[in-house]
């Protein structure tokens, strides 16, 4: 493990201090801003993970907001997926597209109003790209990054914790909506998200000045259900099949390629930015992409740069984030694969740091 | 110290294999990639700047690419600075605004031709911002991040490393130029500049692949000058006031504001996005600037949030950087101070984490 040097430029969250408090071990950098990675072990916190409820905070998920009569324009040049159905109070995973159909950010949508929307973002500056696409087309709409801290609230008591705190009608969101609860006298959504196959919450701290506060609720509230501070958890993501931009794709990936082909409606989504390039795409169909992949032999090292996928003496793809996964007995990874060689049950090898490894293309994640 | 985990998100540069064997004991996270920040100590790192030549890997200061006919017409737009005055082989400081006047980075721009230009990025995804004003003003230009990572030289023994690897010619490049010089066959793109005041050469090495080959040729010719790996010195960079964007201003602040007033010819950079938010604040002055700060008492702690300025009780600013120099023996600090207030020799208090501590505004930074 190395240091990390703080300052400014790396933020700090409206939950650092509890962060701090809660015997953090490990941060990565996020849009800027500081986002644990470890509190007791990543072992320790996947099974707990699994088995109660973890608060996180991802503040780190900045919020780009739009607000004005051309926000639901501009929301829908922002990507492929079709909008029209979608209703205020529904959350969408939209893939961000550049001109030329590259993945610049695969955040969720909230729709607050038809003239008011958040997207709450992964790991890239997507506040620039938006701003200057309203600047430059001349939309009449305010882009900016409001003072609002995602805190996830994770794990199967999820539920039950949340019920104590907000009441028990916060059991009635349904997966991938949201509601308006109130805490202290201010109105937060909640919605029923977050980066695990767990189940749990998104609550969107609305005032920074909160989150002391409701981070301890949430504490005090859980006591008998055995909540800790957690994190995204490295293990369960992968066996999940969650991406993670920046890790297993970036600009040079389009949605297809990422395995969210399904979530671009790319004959219907007019006026999306890069259509004429998906289009292309959607009819040829990509030419690689994103595999669960199962390594064999112990464990695997930390996955800090691509290790090569190769196939009888060839590049056949890369491996993106891999780990050791307790539940499975078995080393879990993300690469993306030449189509040559993604049908499930190909044999490949994967050149980890430690020692070349032999692998295999599964028919899908584990979880 | 924390611990920082490392993922591919968090990029490796081309020459992160030579950093680590020089005993790289810290990074930080810049534009996605690993920037280090401590080999021995920030004492003796500082030290041995002011005194020998250090060869500090800053790959992470990406390049943004406008090729094409628009080209310097989208350069123009994105800075107040009057670009009609630079030649080719020129290297300029230009802020880069948003159409409120608010900084969204502090780059160097490179002119390699009438229509190829690099923009040597801070900390923030500006290729996201530009590729975007070209899409939405229909611009005919490209723009993309090339494989381009510059490699710094600094120290006042710079001139001589570099003579032996380069040719004596490479002493010629006057400030903010650059020349082309090869090494192994490739053309580089090689300017008198950096991110210290002890002079040196910033090194944009293009291709990946002789990132290890440079970095060994420069480490090999320089054995009897005491060259040692570095990296931009907290200590260094306050005493030259040498802002660090993203610590010491972000996109709420204008250039004037960070006395970069100098680098504005609002009036005649026509095009200009934010011009007209620019012109009022030309007009009207700033309300707050960034100032030199000396702050009494022992060592300061690292500044990782930014700390109160007070004056009879009011909020007048904020520190943004700090560090106790050596050479000062003071602590040497930068802050943004409201103008009731930023006189040289006005006595204010810093709410430092440890203590309240007294300071006093400065007249110009230390060296």
């Amino acid at each position: 493990m190395v240091a990390l040097s703080l300052s400014h430029r790396l933020r700090r969250t409206p939950f650092s201090d509890g962060v701090e408090a809660s015997g953090v071990k490990a941060y990565t950098v996020y849009n800027h801003m500081l986002l644990p990675t470890v509190f007791r072990s990543p072992a320790e916190d996947y099974h707990h993970l699994k088995t109660a409820v973890q608060i996180w905070d991802v503040a780190c998920e900045r919020q780009v907001e739009l607000r004005g009569p051309d926000a639901a324009r501009l929301m829908q040049m922002l990507t492929p997926r079709d909008l029209r159905g979608m209703n205020v109070g529904q959350c969408y995973y939209v893939p961000i597209v550049d001109e030329t159909g590259g993945m610049l950010n695969d955040p969720v949508a909230v729709k607050l109003a038809e003239d008011r929307w958040w997207i709450s973002i992964a790991d890239s500056d997507l506040l620039y790209w938006v701003k200057a696409i309203a600047h430059g087309w001349r939309l009449d709409v305010l882009v900016d990054e409001p003072d609002v801290s995602p805190l996830a609230v994770q794990g199967p008591k999820a539920d039950d914790l949340m019920a104590r705190v907000f009441g028990d009608s916060v059991r009635d969101v349904r997966f991938f909506r949201y509601g308006v609860f109130d805490f202290q006298g201010r109105n937060l959504v909640i919605a029923r998200s977050g980066y695990s196959k767990q189940g749990g919450y998104e609550i969107y701290v609305e005032g920074g000045d909160i989150g002391m506060p409701l981070w301890n609720a949430l504490f005090e509230a859980g006591k008998d259900l055995d909540v800790h501070a957690g994190c995204p958890n490295l293990i369960e993501r992968i066996e999940g099949g969650l991406l993670s931009y920046g890790n297993d794709m970036n600009s040079n990936n389009t949605p297809h390629e990422c395995g969210l082909g399904k979530f671009c409606n790319t004959h219907t989504a007019i006026g999306c930015i890069g259509r004429d390039a998906l289009l292309r795409v959607a009819k040829e169909g990509p030419v690689q992409k994103i595999c669960a992949v199962e390594i064999e032999g112990p464990n695997v090292p930390g996955c800090d740069r691509w290790w090569p996928i190769m196939a009888g003496g060839k590049r056949v793809g890369r491996i993106s984030s891999a780990a050791w996964s307790p539940d499975h007995n078995t080393n879990v990874a993300i690469g993306m694969v030449r189509m040559t060689h993604w049908e499930p049950g190909t044999e490949v090898e994967v050149e980890a740091p430690d020692q070349t490894r032999r692998a295999v293309v599964r028919e899908a994640f584990w979880a």
